[in-house]
């Protein structure tokens, strides 16, 4: 199977960390993040947002959106409970990274690599909300050593990508040691490859 | 069990739609999304996000993000497909609708009943951005009657609650006729409940 791809892309990184986990294996192929005038005619007829990732198998079928990949392959892996309510608490956690974190922290992270330089209240409104995401993790994992069911599962994935290379963002998760513990935890998952590999 | 829920948010209706499809019964508690200084109160030990919809069982068991809720309750139900592949598609667009269509539709609306008044060039880009997801949605019902499966599904229902009052926000839908015929398609469902019940 075919993945359109980028290297910068935390949302690509989630699915080529499962893969890697799961042994499954794909080729690559790298779309451009900061020029996006080729993505109708790229992905245009696979993925409705023209947004990496974006997976194609062998026979065709297209499946995007990061949560949406990642469910599909985790299912029936230990990376997915069993149990139908911490399935819908990975999902959780999921839509949490999708529309509280990745907004503000992967945002940010972008602007410094595309040398993007925001005003200064929108910058400011996305590092509030930036924090707040981090401070929600870490209260939360405060008491635990995954985010759910106390196993490693995509929901860590998931929330792993953008979160270990906020610093890139300017995010400081000095403050944070739970979710610095748990960063050091996933990295120590077997399997583990990371953002650049 | 209980909602936290808002009359007005368009996450809250689509819980309140799926339950009243599977005739689950349960108690609503409104929570104001205007003034937002008692969420930590109210919603604090709930949901890391501290938003609505949190739906609470009666052991006490908190679930949130409308995606999960809907994915939670659909399972085993018509609404939410067999096949692996066709439940990752409902993902997919469940994904879509909270990364590329509410934080553009479902905002400026929220503008619009908030009496908010935004800088020129970001009701621009929130205008852009919700252009774009209604015409995606639209080129992809040209094709088909409903968002996956040719079935009704929990992905039409994360869809429709936005869209359906997407003028509110000023978008005009009138040049999107496959969107507008999904929309009396689902409103046409069974057991359906308006965003005002």
């Amino acid at each position: 199977m075919l993945l359109y791809d980028s290297g910068l892309s935390g949302n690509c990184y989630k699915v080529r960390l499962l893969l890697a986990q799961l042994g499954l294996p794909y080729e690559r192929r790298e779309v451009d993040v900061f020029d996006r005038s080729d993505r109708a005619r790229i992905l245009g007829g696979l993925n409705p947002a023209q947004r990496v990732p974006t997976l194609v198998f062998d026979d065709g079928r297209a499946l995007a959106e990061s949560g949406a990949i990642l469910n599909y392959f985790a299912e029936g892996t230990p990376l997915l409970p069993a149990d139908r309510f911490e399935r819908a608490q990975v999902l959780q956690w999921m839509f949490f990274e999708q529309y509280s974190h990745e907004p503000y922290i992967a945002v940010v992270r972008f602007w410094a690599h595309a040398g993007i330089e925001p005003e200064p209240h929108e910058r400011e409104a996305k590092h509030r909300g930036g924090i707040a995401a981090l401070e929600a993790m870490n209260a939360h994992l405060e008491r635990r050593a995954y985010l759910v069911g106390e196993r490693y599962s995509i929901a860590d994935i998931a929330l792993y990508a953008y979160t270990h290379v906020a610093a890139e963002g300017g995010f400081d998760l000095g403050p944070y040691e739970a979710l610095r513990e748990w960063l050091e935890r996933i990295r120590r998952q077997a399997g583990h490859v990371p953002i650049t590999a």
